[in-house]
């Protein structure tokens, strides 16, 4: 059973499932493991790990549209070496302070793996959903994609310090308080655009119209790719850029852009859902990374 | 260096470490990371590691005398066998329910070893610390002391389904929100009582007088046990009882015990520090598990 298969298991079981955070009395939660084999290249920092794991709890935050209150970690490792373990805290801090919220700390264990667990809680009164996008609505996505997919390649050809730096991104809190008035659907990139664009396609049970040359190519993926192309390519299925991809109709695009000073690029329109989801006319697979 | 100078180490970092859960604007957050080789011997079940595992952030939550609003799991295991997720998920949702509080899912992982990591929200609007006890009070226990020892000596025996049994725990949410508004310091008994007296010593700057006759031993320890002495060895020494250690003023006794139906022991008094910590008049060494 792969991850999207055990995920559809527990939909039966858990009412909050099937959103990038739990919704409950007011509070958003969310939680997730990363580790070193599937997570960290060789190179990766533990001031980066612990600002990225963190991060990506805070992204499902900022998806839900919420403000956050407070993330913590659980970290756990071969040896707890003090250096390491600092950085790890000093980058979950940071990551944190990034978006005005509070890193309060989580517990240590010992793992053969270098394994850490994060946690993120926010607070929205009217939180966004995937369920929500109607046609016409315009598909939006903040910043740019592509970062992880060229620090993975910078990782492999040696250039840790470049690398790291691309590994470590803002949580779009502000972004998604901005959005989260007008968005009728939202979720974050953590799966790639691609991915992205199918689930919320099935959770609003809607189609998409997307012109490739709107897509925000990050300039470090068309450094590191192989011609035009293969830079669509990486930015759109490589995943974990931690972007917000949400639908907005259109005459609200004003206002969420001069509500946040984050770049917000349109790439097309929401469809009716026997459209399917196209790319300059042409059918989108449901590729992605699955991440484990 | 082992967990707890880590631990020290970390406190520098973060003003919320040093508790049994972080407080932040009301909000009480703990996290913790429990795995096969350390925390679930062989013939734990799946339903008995979700129901304890989640349990154990649950008593944290109940440690600082606040009310559970959530819980999250992460769950990471070599292969995700649907019978062995889903038992999981009805063994966190159990103990959720038990405390009357909402588990909302997670995330999947995969990873050489199963691996959960667990959080536990709740709402305090003046959490009891660890600091606090004053000479005089009297220290408390709730429940019972050693169902966990005497579980992995089970465990060891083949009695798998008695210890599983012993192994699944009610979190003292309500025992914690009736001890809450008298006690003037409290923790769980995770790492152990007699570590738990020490760190309330610490942390308090106290010292305690313990009976022995007082400790309330579990009777599935008396029966696996080598005799009297053995039990309380290991009832007062293994841990991971997730009872509430508490100080409470003798004039406060009475309320607390008539807003809980949880059993209450009175073990002795608060002391001056410089009494140490005394059991039978004898210093008690601070031995426990330190649970990674």
């Amino acid at each position: 059973m792969d991850e999207r298969a055990a995920l559809r298991l527990l939909e039966g079981e858990l009412a909050a499932a099937g959103d990038d955070a739990a919704v409950v009395d007011g509070l958003v939660v969310t939680t997730d493991m990363l580790h070193d084999r599937t997570d960290f290249p060789d190179g990766t920092t533990r001031y980066t790990a612990g600002w990225r794991a963190v991060g990506a709890s805070l992204s499902d935050v900022a998806a839900m549209g919420a403000e956050a209150t407070a993330a913590v970690a659980a970290y756990a490792a071969p040896t707890f070496d003090g250096e390491e373990l600092l950085d790890f805290v000093r980058g979950a801090n940071d990551v944190c302070d990034r978006v005005d919220t509070e890193y309060v700390g989580g517990d240590l264990d010992s793992h053969e793996e270098f394994t850490t667990a994060t946690t993120a809680i926010g607070r929205a009164d009217d939180p966004v959903r995937r369920s929500g996008a109607r046609p016409g609505d315009r598909v939006c996505v903040t910043g740019t994609l592509g970062r992880s997919a060229a620090a993975l390649e910078l990782f492999d050809r040696g250039h840790a310090e470049r690398a790291n730096e691309l590994f470590r991104f803002e949580p779009r809190i502000a972004a998604g308080r901005a959005l989260a008035p007008h968005a009728s659907a939202m979720m974050d990139s953590s799966d790639g655009l691609a991915r992205s664009l199918h689930q919320l396609a099935e959770a609003s049970d809607c189609g998409f119209a997307i012109e490739s040359d709107r897509v925000p190519i990050d300039d470090a993926v068309r450094e590191i790719a192989d011609g035009d192309d293969d830079a669509l390519e990486r930015a759109t299925t490589f995943g974990e850029d931690f972007e917000l991809v949400a639908t907005v109709p259109a005459d609200a695009l004003s206002a969420v852009r001069s509500a946040t000073d984050v770049s917000l690029s349109v790439l097309g329109r929401v469809r009716e859902p026997d459209h399917g989801i196209s790319v300059d006319g042409e059918s989108l697979a449901d590729r992605g990374y699955t991440h484990g």
